[in-house]
Protein backbone atom coordinates (compact mmCIF):
# COMPACT_ATOMS: atom_id res chain seq x y z
CA UNK A 1 0.00 0.00 0.00
CA UNK A 2 2.75 2.38 0.64
CA UNK A 3 4.16 1.78 -2.69
CA UNK A 4 1.19 3.02 -4.14
CA UNK A 5 1.64 6.31 -6.03
CA UNK A 6 -1.25 8.82 -5.36
CA UNK A 7 -1.41 11.37 -9.20
CA UNK A 8 -3.50 14.46 -8.60
CA UNK A 9 -3.59 16.95 -11.54
CA UNK A 10 -3.81 14.47 -14.85
CA UNK A 11 -3.78 17.80 -17.51
CA UNK A 12 -1.65 18.19 -20.61
CA UNK A 13 1.35 16.78 -19.21
CA UNK A 14 0.36 15.42 -16.03
CA UNK A 15 -1.83 12.57 -17.71
CA UNK A 16 1.12 10.99 -19.90
CA UNK A 17 3.61 11.37 -16.50
CA UNK A 18 0.75 9.21 -14.76
CA UNK A 19 0.55 6.68 -17.37
CA UNK A 20 4.24 6.23 -17.99
CA UNK A 21 4.12 5.40 -14.16
CA UNK A 22 1.37 2.67 -14.83
CA UNK A 23 3.47 1.39 -17.45
CA UNK A 24 6.26 0.71 -15.07
CA UNK A 25 4.68 -1.25 -13.08
CA UNK A 26 3.49 1.34 -10.66
CA UNK A 27 0.18 1.41 -8.82
CA UNK A 28 -0.87 4.61 -9.61
CA UNK A 29 -4.46 5.96 -8.33
CA UNK A 30 -5.21 9.50 -9.91
CA UNK A 31 -7.25 11.84 -9.71
CA UNK A 32 -8.36 14.88 -11.67
CA UNK A 33 -11.86 17.67 -11.73
CA UNK A 34 -11.85 16.43 -15.60
CA UNK A 35 -13.59 13.10 -16.07
CA UNK A 36 -12.35 12.53 -19.55
CA UNK A 37 -8.26 12.67 -17.62
CA UNK A 38 -9.78 10.43 -15.31
CA UNK A 39 -11.44 7.77 -17.64
CA UNK A 40 -8.12 8.07 -19.60
CA UNK A 41 -6.17 6.67 -16.98
CA UNK A 42 -8.50 3.97 -15.79
CA UNK A 43 -8.00 2.45 -19.41
CA UNK A 44 -4.12 2.66 -19.40
CA UNK A 45 -4.35 0.74 -16.15
CA UNK A 46 -4.80 3.51 -13.20
CA UNK A 47 -7.14 3.79 -10.81
CA UNK A 48 -9.70 6.91 -11.05
CA UNK A 49 -10.28 8.32 -7.91
CA UNK A 50 -13.00 10.19 -6.84
CA UNK A 51 -11.04 12.97 -4.68
CA UNK A 52 -7.91 14.02 -3.94
CA UNK A 53 -8.21 12.84 -0.53
CA UNK A 54 -9.03 9.23 -1.97
CA UNK A 55 -6.93 9.26 -4.61
CA UNK A 56 -4.21 10.13 -1.41
CA UNK A 57 -5.87 7.68 1.20
CA UNK A 58 -2.57 5.56 2.53
CA UNK A 59 -0.47 6.04 -0.45
CA UNK A 60 3.41 6.53 0.29
CA UNK A 61 3.74 8.97 -2.88
CA UNK A 62 1.87 12.10 -3.84
CA UNK A 63 2.98 13.84 -6.92
CA UNK A 64 1.05 17.16 -7.91
CA UNK A 65 0.96 18.25 -11.21
CA UNK A 66 -1.46 20.88 -11.10
CA UNK A 67 -1.49 24.34 -12.22
CA UNK A 68 -0.18 26.18 -9.30
CA UNK A 69 0.71 26.80 -5.63
CA UNK A 70 -2.61 27.72 -5.17
CA UNK A 71 -4.11 24.18 -6.24
CA UNK A 72 -1.85 22.38 -4.25
CA UNK A 73 -2.56 23.94 -1.41
CA UNK A 74 -6.21 23.13 -2.01
CA UNK A 75 -5.19 19.63 -2.79
CA UNK A 76 -3.18 19.22 0.50
CA UNK A 77 -4.80 21.43 2.87
CA UNK A 78 -8.41 21.86 2.27
CA UNK A 79 -8.90 18.57 0.24
CA UNK A 80 -7.24 17.18 3.11
CA UNK A 81 -5.29 15.15 0.58
CA UNK A 82 -1.93 15.22 3.46
CA UNK A 83 -3.71 14.20 5.85
CA UNK A 84 -5.17 10.78 4.14
CA UNK A 85 -1.50 9.52 3.17
CA UNK A 86 0.63 7.42 5.07
CA UNK A 87 2.55 8.74 8.03
CA UNK A 88 5.76 8.62 6.13
CA UNK A 89 5.00 9.75 3.02
CA UNK A 90 6.30 11.62 0.54
CA UNK A 91 4.56 14.93 -0.70
CA UNK A 92 6.56 16.13 -4.46
CA UNK A 93 5.00 19.18 -5.95
CA UNK A 94 5.81 19.90 -9.34
CA UNK A 95 3.55 22.33 -10.65
CA UNK A 96 5.66 25.97 -11.06
CA UNK A 97 5.25 27.83 -7.88
CA UNK A 98 7.11 30.99 -6.68
CA UNK A 99 10.06 29.90 -4.75
CA UNK A 100 8.50 31.61 -1.04
CA UNK A 101 4.99 29.23 -1.77
CA UNK A 102 7.19 26.01 -2.59
CA UNK A 103 9.05 26.80 0.48
CA UNK A 104 6.34 27.60 2.90
CA UNK A 105 3.71 24.26 1.12
CA UNK A 106 7.31 22.23 1.97
CA UNK A 107 7.47 23.26 5.70
CA UNK A 108 3.65 23.00 6.82
CA UNK A 109 3.78 19.00 4.63
CA UNK A 110 6.82 18.80 7.01
CA UNK A 111 5.15 20.08 10.27
CA UNK A 112 2.58 16.55 9.15
CA UNK A 113 6.09 14.22 9.55
CA UNK A 114 5.42 13.80 5.96
CA UNK A 115 8.70 14.53 3.37
CA UNK A 116 8.65 16.98 0.86
CA UNK A 117 10.18 17.39 -2.32
CA UNK A 118 10.01 20.84 -4.55
CA UNK A 119 10.41 19.34 -7.83
CA UNK A 120 9.24 21.43 -11.38
CA UNK A 121 9.98 20.08 -14.41
CA UNK A 122 10.19 22.22 -17.82
CA UNK A 123 10.20 19.90 -21.84
CA UNK A 124 6.24 20.58 -21.91
CA UNK A 125 3.86 18.11 -23.27
CA UNK A 126 6.44 16.86 -25.88
CA UNK A 127 8.87 15.64 -22.69
CA UNK A 128 5.93 14.56 -20.28
CA UNK A 129 5.09 12.13 -23.50
CA UNK A 130 8.47 11.03 -24.32
CA UNK A 131 9.75 10.63 -20.26
CA UNK A 132 12.42 13.32 -21.58
CA UNK A 133 11.34 16.08 -18.82
CA UNK A 134 13.87 18.03 -16.92
CA UNK A 135 13.45 17.51 -13.21
CA UNK A 136 15.05 20.47 -11.11
CA UNK A 137 14.37 18.63 -7.57
CA UNK A 138 15.40 20.35 -4.07
CA UNK A 139 14.93 18.29 -1.14
CA UNK A 140 17.15 16.82 2.03
CA UNK A 141 19.56 14.74 0.42
CA UNK A 142 17.81 11.61 2.18
CA UNK A 143 14.27 12.46 0.52
CA UNK A 144 16.17 13.09 -2.76
CA UNK A 145 17.97 9.66 -2.68
CA UNK A 146 14.30 7.82 -1.76
CA UNK A 147 12.52 9.44 -4.36
CA UNK A 148 15.20 9.23 -7.37
CA UNK A 149 14.06 6.27 -8.84
CA UNK A 150 10.51 7.59 -9.22
CA UNK A 151 11.65 11.20 -10.55
CA UNK A 152 13.80 9.42 -13.39
CA UNK A 153 10.91 7.33 -14.58
CA UNK A 154 9.49 10.74 -15.84
CA UNK A 155 12.13 12.28 -16.56
CA UNK A 156 15.83 11.52 -18.00
CA UNK A 157 17.54 14.85 -16.67
CA UNK A 158 17.09 14.98 -13.12
CA UNK A 159 19.14 17.68 -11.01
CA UNK A 160 19.22 17.52 -7.37
CA UNK A 161 19.40 21.90 -7.32
CA UNK A 162 19.46 21.71 -3.55
CA UNK A 163 18.46 20.96 0.06
CA UNK A 164 16.12 23.94 0.67
CA UNK A 165 12.88 23.84 0.09
CA UNK A 166 12.25 26.87 -2.93
CA UNK A 167 15.10 26.49 -4.35
CA UNK A 168 13.58 24.03 -7.39
CA UNK A 169 10.87 26.30 -7.87
CA UNK A 170 13.79 29.12 -8.21
CA UNK A 171 15.94 27.50 -10.47
CA UNK A 172 12.31 26.60 -12.69
CA UNK A 173 11.74 30.72 -11.83
CA UNK A 174 15.04 31.70 -13.61
CA UNK A 175 14.09 29.43 -16.54
CA UNK A 176 11.38 31.03 -16.99
CA UNK A 177 12.81 34.30 -17.08
CA UNK A 178 15.26 33.35 -19.77
CA UNK A 179 12.59 31.55 -22.19
CA UNK A 180 10.22 35.03 -21.40
CA UNK A 181 13.07 37.43 -21.76
CA UNK A 182 14.08 35.55 -24.80
CA UNK A 183 10.57 35.28 -26.65
CA UNK A 184 10.09 39.17 -26.02
CA UNK A 185 13.24 39.87 -27.18
CA UNK A 186 12.69 38.28 -30.31
CA UNK A 187 9.27 40.24 -30.86
CA UNK A 188 11.42 43.44 -30.59
CA UNK A 189 14.05 41.99 -33.20
CA UNK A 190 11.64 41.57 -35.71
CA UNK A 191 9.33 44.36 -34.88
CA UNK A 192 12.66 46.75 -35.60
CA UNK A 193 13.32 44.22 -38.58
CA UNK A 194 9.86 44.98 -40.08
CA UNK A 195 10.21 48.94 -39.35
CA UNK A 196 13.53 48.76 -41.38
CA UNK A 197 11.75 46.80 -44.43
CA UNK A 198 13.55 43.77 -43.87
CA UNK A 199 12.88 40.27 -44.88
CA UNK A 200 11.48 38.48 -41.58
CA UNK A 201 12.61 34.99 -42.86
CA UNK A 202 16.20 36.19 -44.27
CA UNK A 203 16.42 38.04 -40.75
CA UNK A 204 15.73 34.75 -38.70
CA UNK A 205 18.18 32.62 -41.24
CA UNK A 206 21.18 34.94 -40.86
CA UNK A 207 20.57 35.57 -36.60
CA UNK A 208 19.46 31.50 -36.03
CA UNK A 209 22.94 31.08 -36.83
CA UNK A 210 24.69 33.78 -35.13
CA UNK A 211 25.52 34.89 -31.47
CA UNK A 212 22.61 36.57 -31.43
CA UNK A 213 20.88 32.79 -31.56
CA UNK A 214 18.72 31.35 -29.04
CA UNK A 215 16.57 28.61 -28.41
CA UNK A 216 13.41 30.12 -28.50
CA UNK A 217 14.36 32.72 -31.84
CA UNK A 218 14.76 29.12 -33.41
CA UNK A 219 11.35 27.51 -32.31
CA UNK A 220 9.02 30.62 -32.02
CA UNK A 221 10.59 33.09 -34.49
CA UNK A 222 9.46 30.89 -37.10
CA UNK A 223 5.41 31.29 -35.94
CA UNK A 224 6.48 35.13 -35.02
CA UNK A 225 6.39 35.41 -38.93
CA UNK A 226 2.90 34.11 -39.44
CA UNK A 227 -0.57 35.58 -38.95
CA UNK A 228 -1.80 33.12 -36.79
CA UNK A 229 0.27 30.19 -35.84
CA UNK A 230 -0.90 27.27 -33.95
CA UNK A 231 -0.79 27.37 -30.27
CA UNK A 232 1.68 25.30 -28.77
CA UNK A 233 2.02 27.68 -25.41
CA UNK A 234 0.12 30.54 -24.78
CA UNK A 235 0.30 34.24 -24.12
CA UNK A 236 -0.86 33.88 -20.95
CA UNK A 237 0.87 31.27 -19.86
CA UNK A 238 4.02 33.91 -19.72
CA UNK A 239 2.06 36.28 -18.09
CA UNK A 240 1.52 34.06 -15.38
CA UNK A 241 5.35 32.58 -15.41
CA UNK A 242 7.15 36.14 -15.73
CA UNK A 243 4.18 37.09 -13.08
CA UNK A 244 5.96 34.03 -10.88
CA UNK A 245 9.17 35.58 -11.32
CA UNK A 246 8.11 39.28 -10.57
CA UNK A 247 6.71 37.88 -7.26
CA UNK A 248 10.21 35.69 -6.70
CA UNK A 249 12.04 39.42 -6.99
CA UNK A 250 9.31 40.86 -4.77
CA UNK A 251 10.06 38.35 -2.31
CA UNK A 252 13.68 38.85 -2.44
CA UNK A 253 13.49 42.54 -2.66
CA UNK A 254 15.66 42.07 -6.08
CA UNK A 255 15.23 44.47 -9.58
CA UNK A 256 15.33 42.28 -12.45
CA UNK A 257 14.49 44.67 -15.00
CA UNK A 258 14.71 42.73 -18.29
CA UNK A 259 12.09 40.31 -17.08
CA UNK A 260 10.01 43.29 -15.91
CA UNK A 261 9.93 44.46 -19.06
CA UNK A 262 9.00 41.34 -21.05
CA UNK A 263 5.95 41.05 -18.50
CA UNK A 264 4.92 44.27 -19.85
CA UNK A 265 4.62 42.84 -23.29
CA UNK A 266 3.25 39.99 -22.63
CA UNK A 267 0.32 42.07 -20.19
CA UNK A 268 -0.22 44.45 -23.18
CA UNK A 269 -0.49 41.11 -25.81
CA UNK A 270 -2.97 39.42 -23.47
CA UNK A 271 -4.81 42.56 -22.52
CA UNK A 272 -4.82 43.20 -26.83
CA UNK A 273 -6.94 39.99 -26.90
CA UNK A 274 -4.10 37.37 -27.36
CA UNK A 275 -4.11 36.04 -24.03
CA UNK A 276 -5.04 32.61 -25.95
CA UNK A 277 -2.72 32.96 -28.33
CA UNK A 278 0.48 31.01 -29.04
CA UNK A 279 3.08 33.20 -26.95
CA UNK A 280 5.02 34.25 -30.27
CA UNK A 281 2.36 36.42 -30.83
CA UNK A 282 3.41 38.52 -28.12
CA UNK A 283 5.28 40.52 -30.93
CA UNK A 284 1.59 42.17 -31.85
CA UNK A 285 1.80 43.79 -28.78
CA UNK A 286 5.22 45.56 -30.23
CA UNK A 287 3.16 46.30 -33.35
CA UNK A 288 0.60 48.07 -31.65
CA UNK A 289 2.94 49.64 -29.59
CA UNK A 290 5.32 51.15 -32.44
CA UNK A 291 2.44 51.32 -35.13
CA UNK A 292 2.97 48.31 -37.34
CA UNK A 293 0.02 47.05 -36.45
CA UNK B 1 45.13 50.31 -60.99
CA UNK B 2 41.26 50.29 -60.68
CA UNK B 3 41.95 46.32 -59.41
CA UNK B 4 43.37 48.29 -56.42
CA UNK B 5 42.02 47.99 -53.19
CA UNK B 6 42.21 50.41 -50.28
CA UNK B 7 41.64 49.07 -46.47
CA UNK B 8 41.19 51.44 -44.24
CA UNK B 9 41.05 50.09 -40.28
CA UNK B 10 43.43 47.33 -39.67
CA UNK B 11 42.69 46.99 -36.29
CA UNK B 12 41.86 43.60 -34.62
CA UNK B 13 39.53 42.60 -37.53
CA UNK B 14 40.53 45.18 -40.36
CA UNK B 15 44.17 43.57 -40.31
CA UNK B 16 43.83 39.92 -40.66
CA UNK B 17 40.80 40.69 -43.48
CA UNK B 18 43.62 43.20 -44.79
CA UNK B 19 46.22 40.13 -45.00
CA UNK B 20 43.75 37.73 -46.43
CA UNK B 21 42.73 39.80 -49.72
CA UNK B 22 46.64 39.85 -49.66
CA UNK B 23 47.06 36.03 -49.53
CA UNK B 24 44.36 35.86 -52.54
CA UNK B 25 46.72 37.95 -54.47
CA UNK B 26 44.73 41.04 -54.39
CA UNK B 27 46.70 44.21 -54.32
CA UNK B 28 46.15 45.83 -51.13
CA UNK B 29 47.04 49.13 -50.11
CA UNK B 30 46.46 49.74 -46.35
CA UNK B 31 46.22 52.62 -43.51
CA UNK B 32 45.51 52.94 -40.24
CA UNK B 33 47.22 55.52 -37.46
CA UNK B 34 48.59 52.53 -35.50
CA UNK B 35 52.67 52.25 -36.94
CA UNK B 36 52.50 48.44 -35.73
CA UNK B 37 49.16 47.24 -37.86
CA UNK B 38 50.95 48.92 -40.94
CA UNK B 39 54.20 47.32 -40.78
CA UNK B 40 52.89 44.00 -40.23
CA UNK B 41 50.22 44.44 -43.43
CA UNK B 42 53.51 45.66 -45.31
CA UNK B 43 55.37 42.23 -43.89
CA UNK B 44 52.46 40.44 -45.24
CA UNK B 45 52.95 41.80 -49.08
CA UNK B 46 50.60 44.70 -48.61
CA UNK B 47 51.28 47.96 -49.25
CA UNK B 48 51.35 50.33 -46.32
CA UNK B 49 50.49 54.07 -47.12
CA UNK B 50 50.76 57.66 -45.70
CA UNK B 51 47.45 58.30 -45.69
CA UNK B 52 44.15 57.14 -46.37
CA UNK B 53 43.76 59.11 -49.43
CA UNK B 54 47.16 57.82 -50.47
CA UNK B 55 45.92 54.54 -49.99
CA UNK B 56 42.64 55.52 -51.58
CA UNK B 57 45.10 57.28 -54.84
CA UNK B 58 42.99 55.68 -58.52
CA UNK B 59 41.73 52.57 -56.38
CA UNK B 60 38.67 50.88 -57.50
CA UNK B 61 37.41 49.67 -54.50
CA UNK B 62 37.63 51.01 -50.83
CA UNK B 63 36.83 49.18 -47.27
CA UNK B 64 36.37 50.65 -44.42
CA UNK B 65 36.50 49.00 -41.29
CA UNK B 66 36.69 51.65 -38.93
CA UNK B 67 35.23 51.88 -35.46
CA UNK B 68 32.43 53.99 -36.70
CA UNK B 69 30.27 56.36 -38.68
CA UNK B 70 32.20 59.11 -37.31
CA UNK B 71 35.72 57.79 -38.34
CA UNK B 72 34.30 56.76 -41.63
CA UNK B 73 33.14 60.16 -42.44
CA UNK B 74 36.59 61.39 -41.30
CA UNK B 75 38.73 59.15 -43.81
CA UNK B 76 35.73 59.50 -46.39
CA UNK B 77 35.07 63.49 -46.29
CA UNK B 78 37.93 65.47 -44.40
CA UNK B 79 40.46 62.96 -44.87
CA UNK B 80 39.85 63.08 -48.54
CA UNK B 81 39.95 59.42 -49.75
CA UNK B 82 36.44 59.59 -51.42
CA UNK B 83 37.98 62.36 -54.00
CA UNK B 84 41.16 60.38 -54.20
CA UNK B 85 39.37 57.24 -55.62
CA UNK B 86 38.75 56.25 -59.40
CA UNK B 87 35.70 58.30 -60.21
CA UNK B 88 33.87 54.40 -60.83
CA UNK B 89 34.91 53.50 -57.46
CA UNK B 90 33.14 51.31 -54.89
CA UNK B 91 32.98 52.49 -51.04
CA UNK B 92 32.58 49.39 -48.76
CA UNK B 93 31.65 50.27 -45.09
CA UNK B 94 31.94 47.52 -42.90
CA UNK B 95 31.66 49.40 -39.44
CA UNK B 96 29.15 49.05 -37.09
CA UNK B 97 26.70 52.48 -38.04
CA UNK B 98 23.31 53.54 -36.73
CA UNK B 99 21.25 52.82 -40.11
CA UNK B 100 20.51 56.64 -40.56
CA UNK B 101 24.49 57.15 -40.91
CA UNK B 102 25.15 54.41 -43.46
CA UNK B 103 22.00 56.33 -45.02
CA UNK B 104 23.63 59.07 -45.44
CA UNK B 105 27.10 58.16 -45.93
CA UNK B 106 25.84 56.51 -48.76
CA UNK B 107 23.90 59.32 -50.25
CA UNK B 108 27.41 61.48 -49.92
CA UNK B 109 29.30 58.99 -51.86
CA UNK B 110 26.77 58.43 -54.28
CA UNK B 111 26.83 61.90 -54.88
CA UNK B 112 30.78 62.07 -55.97
CA UNK B 113 29.85 59.39 -58.58
CA UNK B 114 31.36 56.47 -56.48
CA UNK B 115 28.78 53.08 -55.90
CA UNK B 116 28.49 52.42 -51.78
CA UNK B 117 27.31 49.01 -49.96
CA UNK B 118 26.71 49.17 -46.43
CA UNK B 119 27.95 46.16 -45.20
CA UNK B 120 28.55 45.51 -41.73
CA UNK B 121 30.01 42.20 -40.31
CA UNK B 122 29.63 40.27 -37.37
CA UNK B 123 31.73 36.92 -35.95
CA UNK B 124 34.22 39.00 -34.32
CA UNK B 125 38.26 38.28 -34.40
CA UNK B 126 38.36 34.54 -34.97
CA UNK B 127 35.62 35.18 -38.05
CA UNK B 128 38.12 37.83 -39.69
CA UNK B 129 41.09 35.47 -39.12
CA UNK B 130 39.49 32.14 -40.59
CA UNK B 131 37.56 34.34 -43.37
CA UNK B 132 34.63 33.03 -41.79
CA UNK B 133 32.59 36.36 -41.01
CA UNK B 134 29.03 36.90 -41.19
CA UNK B 135 28.23 39.98 -43.96
CA UNK B 136 25.31 41.89 -44.31
CA UNK B 137 25.19 44.03 -47.47
CA UNK B 138 22.67 46.12 -48.57
CA UNK B 139 23.24 47.81 -51.95
CA UNK B 140 21.54 48.08 -55.44
CA UNK B 141 21.11 44.58 -57.40
CA UNK B 142 24.53 45.98 -59.79
CA UNK B 143 26.40 47.35 -57.06
CA UNK B 144 25.97 43.98 -55.07
CA UNK B 145 26.63 41.53 -57.68
CA UNK B 146 29.85 43.56 -58.91
CA UNK B 147 31.64 43.41 -55.16
CA UNK B 148 30.08 39.47 -54.74
CA UNK B 149 33.41 38.11 -55.46
CA UNK B 150 34.83 40.15 -53.37
CA UNK B 151 33.45 39.95 -50.43
CA UNK B 152 33.03 36.25 -50.48
CA UNK B 153 37.10 36.60 -49.77
CA UNK B 154 36.33 37.92 -46.19
CA UNK B 155 33.37 36.23 -44.86
CA UNK B 156 31.72 32.95 -45.80
CA UNK B 157 28.15 33.63 -45.04
CA UNK B 158 27.01 36.71 -47.30
CA UNK B 159 23.75 37.72 -47.41
CA UNK B 160 22.48 40.54 -49.86
CA UNK B 161 19.60 42.17 -47.21
CA UNK B 162 17.73 44.60 -48.99
CA UNK B 163 18.67 47.40 -51.98
CA UNK B 164 18.50 50.30 -49.53
CA UNK B 165 21.41 51.82 -47.31
CA UNK B 166 20.89 51.58 -43.98
CA UNK B 167 19.16 48.28 -44.06
CA UNK B 168 22.76 45.98 -43.89
CA UNK B 169 22.99 48.11 -40.66
CA UNK B 170 19.85 47.15 -39.27
CA UNK B 171 20.51 43.37 -39.57
CA UNK B 172 23.61 44.57 -37.75
CA UNK B 173 21.40 46.72 -35.32
CA UNK B 174 19.13 44.01 -34.49
CA UNK B 175 22.12 41.14 -33.98
CA UNK B 176 23.42 43.59 -31.30
CA UNK B 177 20.05 44.18 -30.23
CA UNK B 178 19.40 40.42 -29.03
CA UNK B 179 23.36 39.88 -28.04
CA UNK B 180 23.29 42.71 -25.54
CA UNK B 181 19.96 41.95 -24.29
CA UNK B 182 20.65 38.05 -24.20
CA UNK B 183 23.65 38.66 -22.32
CA UNK B 184 22.15 40.99 -19.60
CA UNK B 185 19.19 38.71 -19.42
CA UNK B 186 22.17 35.64 -18.31
CA UNK B 187 23.62 37.91 -15.90
CA UNK B 188 19.86 39.16 -14.19
CA UNK B 189 19.06 34.90 -14.25
CA UNK B 190 22.58 34.27 -12.48
CA UNK B 191 21.95 37.22 -10.22
CA UNK B 192 18.31 35.83 -9.25
CA UNK B 193 20.44 32.41 -8.87
CA UNK B 194 22.81 33.59 -6.75
CA UNK B 195 20.41 35.10 -4.47
CA UNK B 196 18.49 31.67 -4.40
CA UNK B 197 21.47 30.19 -2.68
CA UNK B 198 22.35 27.80 -6.04
CA UNK B 199 25.33 26.67 -7.87
CA UNK B 200 26.17 28.83 -10.85
CA UNK B 201 27.45 26.13 -12.50
CA UNK B 202 25.09 23.47 -11.70
CA UNK B 203 22.37 26.08 -13.25
CA UNK B 204 24.41 26.71 -16.64
CA UNK B 205 24.41 23.05 -17.00
CA UNK B 206 20.38 23.39 -16.81
CA UNK B 207 19.92 25.90 -18.65
CA UNK B 208 22.38 25.71 -21.30
CA UNK B 209 20.81 22.32 -22.65
CA UNK B 210 17.28 23.95 -22.42
CA UNK B 211 14.40 26.26 -23.96
CA UNK B 212 16.36 28.96 -21.67
CA UNK B 213 19.34 28.32 -23.98
CA UNK B 214 20.94 31.22 -25.94
CA UNK B 215 24.30 31.14 -27.59
CA UNK B 216 25.39 34.10 -25.24
CA UNK B 217 24.57 32.42 -22.09
CA UNK B 218 26.26 29.29 -23.01
CA UNK B 219 29.54 31.36 -24.27
CA UNK B 220 29.60 34.45 -21.76
CA UNK B 221 27.81 32.23 -18.78
CA UNK B 222 30.92 30.80 -17.61
CA UNK B 223 33.09 33.65 -17.99
CA UNK B 224 30.54 35.19 -15.67
CA UNK B 225 31.17 32.88 -12.94
CA UNK B 226 34.38 33.99 -13.08
CA UNK B 227 35.63 36.62 -11.08
CA UNK B 228 37.81 38.59 -13.36
CA UNK B 229 37.78 36.22 -16.74
CA UNK B 230 39.86 37.29 -19.57
CA UNK B 231 38.55 39.85 -21.64
CA UNK B 232 37.24 38.91 -25.73
CA UNK B 233 35.06 41.30 -26.07
CA UNK B 234 34.92 44.86 -23.19
CA UNK B 235 31.67 46.59 -21.34
CA UNK B 236 31.94 49.62 -23.26
CA UNK B 237 31.72 47.44 -26.66
CA UNK B 238 28.14 46.86 -25.67
CA UNK B 239 27.77 50.63 -24.25
CA UNK B 240 28.49 51.54 -28.04
CA UNK B 241 26.42 48.82 -29.37
CA UNK B 242 23.30 48.76 -27.57
CA UNK B 243 23.70 53.04 -27.92
CA UNK B 244 23.55 52.17 -31.72
CA UNK B 245 20.11 50.30 -30.92
CA UNK B 246 18.96 53.18 -28.77
CA UNK B 247 19.55 55.57 -31.94
CA UNK B 248 18.50 53.34 -34.33
CA UNK B 249 14.91 52.82 -32.20
CA UNK B 250 15.14 57.15 -31.79
CA UNK B 251 14.88 57.49 -35.41
CA UNK B 252 12.63 55.18 -36.51
CA UNK B 253 10.64 56.39 -33.40
CA UNK B 254 10.37 52.83 -32.01
CA UNK B 255 9.63 51.99 -28.26
CA UNK B 256 12.56 49.07 -27.87
CA UNK B 257 11.62 48.51 -24.27
CA UNK B 258 14.65 45.30 -23.42
CA UNK B 259 17.33 46.96 -25.35
CA UNK B 260 16.62 50.04 -23.35
CA UNK B 261 16.78 48.02 -19.85
CA UNK B 262 20.15 46.06 -21.25
CA UNK B 263 21.33 49.43 -22.14
CA UNK B 264 21.18 51.11 -18.79
CA UNK B 265 22.92 48.01 -17.02
CA UNK B 266 26.05 48.17 -19.40
CA UNK B 267 25.56 51.65 -18.55
CA UNK B 268 26.04 51.31 -15.03
CA UNK B 269 28.77 48.64 -15.30
CA UNK B 270 30.88 51.01 -17.24
CA UNK B 271 29.93 53.96 -14.68
CA UNK B 272 31.23 51.32 -11.85
CA UNK B 273 34.67 50.96 -13.88
CA UNK B 274 33.99 47.59 -15.55
CA UNK B 275 34.28 49.09 -19.15
CA UNK B 276 37.48 47.80 -19.96
CA UNK B 277 36.25 44.57 -18.63
CA UNK B 278 34.83 41.46 -20.59
CA UNK B 279 30.93 42.30 -21.22
CA UNK B 280 30.19 39.05 -19.08
CA UNK B 281 30.50 41.28 -15.95
CA UNK B 282 27.67 43.07 -16.71
CA UNK B 283 26.77 40.98 -14.01
CA UNK B 284 28.29 43.32 -11.44
CA UNK B 285 26.01 45.48 -11.66
CA UNK B 286 23.26 43.28 -11.43
CA UNK B 287 25.35 42.41 -8.44
CA UNK B 288 25.52 46.32 -7.35
CA UNK B 289 22.02 46.76 -7.60
CA UNK B 290 20.80 43.51 -5.89
CA UNK B 291 23.08 43.89 -2.84
CA UNK B 292 25.75 40.76 -4.16
CA UNK B 293 28.44 42.86 -5.10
Amino acid sequence: MSGTIAFVGLGAMGLPMAKRLVANGNTVRGFDLNPKALASLKQAGGVASESAAAAAEGAGTLLLMVVNASQARAVLFEGKALAALAPKATVVLMATCAPAEALAIGEEVAASGRSFVDSPVSGGVVGAESGTLTIMAAAPKSTFAAIEPLLKQVGDKLFHVGERWGQGAAVKTINQLLCGVHIAAAAEAFTLGEKAGLDGKLLLQILGNSAAASWMLNNRGPRMLQSDPQSTSAVDIFVKDLGIVAEAGKASRMGLPLAAAALQMFLAASGAGHGKADDSQVIRAYRALNGLA
